[in-house]
């Protein structure tokens, strides 16, 4: 594939922690840009992002980057995210293209387009990927390695910006990009992400734990690897996907009592046509 | 390490499935022996198993390889392992010992004390290792590789015995062995290895999956890795270790169903309290 020329644009991560960090790699190694810059309080990571080539340079002051960045891509945490674009409103350049990486992708969206600037567009963006740790020390271009992206498109959305996007998207690793409105993300996330997750804490918070921590495969390893989570990231997720969160937490105590049901009446067929489900749809996701 | 030298003994595997034909390849591999042989009514299995190089022979017929083998490692399903075991009695050579892989290990090992000739020795075993295909043709020496390995000896059990095999099990890649009753193994198990098998099903079970295929990350594949599950023999594990199972899944039910209720209720101070012992515990597992 050949590599993505957008030499006569400068980009801006905000926030270079695991994500932001892992998107800085990921450009710099992918795509010809004319400058790549960081903003963040963290000065560290900064200069260590800097000295080793992976940005042009850092920044704790926003207004230069955002006054000349084509593209600025928010890798900041949700309650700051929208502070930081209502405080900065004033400094982004004419017509620049500004994503987000947040997992919730409803409040976000429709907070931003009550406060952006008519010349501005935004497009709510989740890459699908992540790791256990977080910070910029963390961040590697190969987690973006064939996972999925969400794109949120809205009425205000160019085919050009969207078009754009998707190309570095794709420049970055990215397999697929799957376009939604930002309501039917939060839906379906509470489903796929956010109650695996809440699943994977209730083990690891189990009184039974420490009993049988010597007794633990590979079954119990995978269910819990997501538990080693950013609370502080989380617990804001949570709180701002509550409602669909809880929707799926009553549906999965549901099916879970109904198979506990169908154990406790030795319902052998039912247990049985409820593993060969599972098989075969498992086998068939191949992932 | 100096390879196991045990090259006066035969050994003979009954089953040359995932499990059965694992042990075959780790032995061969790692283990002087004098004749390694195995019993299985697959003669595909035993064929491929023969003609390169994994045993010295296979059989149909259980009657030689019995009468001659110092060790015998049991790899077949629960419902068919004690009816082996009763219906072969008479051909175990003297003083032979023998050891079995199921997941539970109460009721095999309660109904093989009751049925076992005086002279030979059963000491339960469950490899807390496997991979979600089962047959021949997925085994590899390689997944004992540092995985745990439960043995269950009992009061017939002789020091020389127990030690032989567990020579044999760090031969072939286990890291750690541990010493429990078959009772609590089985309490153990129910909540490391059943529950977490029983919520993957669970999630691969639910009506809201096909909506959401899409937007699957991390989080939702890991949780279901072990969906894809061999039905027939999981089937009769749960209802073989029914009490156990049902304990857990009430328990992981009341605790569940505390977490909607913290998210329910907004209280943001026990949700963070929740995801904090979540990440502290899960990150000492170190696994």
């Amino acid at each position: 594939m050949k590599a993505l020329d957008i030499s006569n644009l400068n980009i801006t991560i905000v926030g270079i922690g695991l994500i932001g960090g892992s998107y800085a790699k990921a450009i710099r190694k992918n795509i010809k840009i004319n400058k790549l810059w960081a903003i963040d309080i963290n000065m560290d990571a900064l200069n260590e992002a800097k000295y080793t080539g992976v940005i042009d340079d850092g920044f704790t002051n926003s207004q230069f980057p955002l006054e000349n960045s084509d593209i600025v891509i928010l890798c900041t945490y949700p309650n700051i995210t929208i502070d930081f674009l209502k405080e900065n409103m004033m400094y982004f350049k004419k017509k620049a293209l500004i994503t987000d990486t947040l997992g919730m992708k409803n409040k976000i969206v429709s907070e931003t387009l009550s406060v952006i600037r008519d010349d501005l567009e935004f497009i709510g963006g989740h890459p699908m990927s992540g790791k256990e740790s977080n910070g910029y020390n963390y961040s590697d271009a190969d987690i973006f390695k064939n996972a999925q992206y969400i794109l949120t498109p809205n009425k205000t959305t160019s085919s050009n910006s969207l078009n754009l996007l998707k190309q570095i998207i794709t420049s970055i690793g990215f397999s697929d990009i799957i376009e939604m409105s930002s309501q039917t993300h939060d839906e379906k996330v509470a489903f796929t992400s956010q109650l695996p997750h809440i699943i994977a804490c209730t083990l690891m918070n189990s009184s039974n734990l420490n009993n049988n921590l010597q007794c633990v495969g590979g079954s119990f390893k995978d269910a819990t690897r997501v538990a080693d989570i950013n609370s502080e990231l989380w617990s804001e997720l949570i709180f701002e996907n509550k409602d669909n969160i809880l929707n799926e937490l009553n549906n999965f105590i549901v099916d879970i009592t109904n198979i506990h049901n169908i154990i406790k009446s030795d319902d052998k067929d039912n247990l049985v046509s409820f593993l060969n489900i599972s098989k075969e749809r498992r086998k068939k996701m191949n992932i």
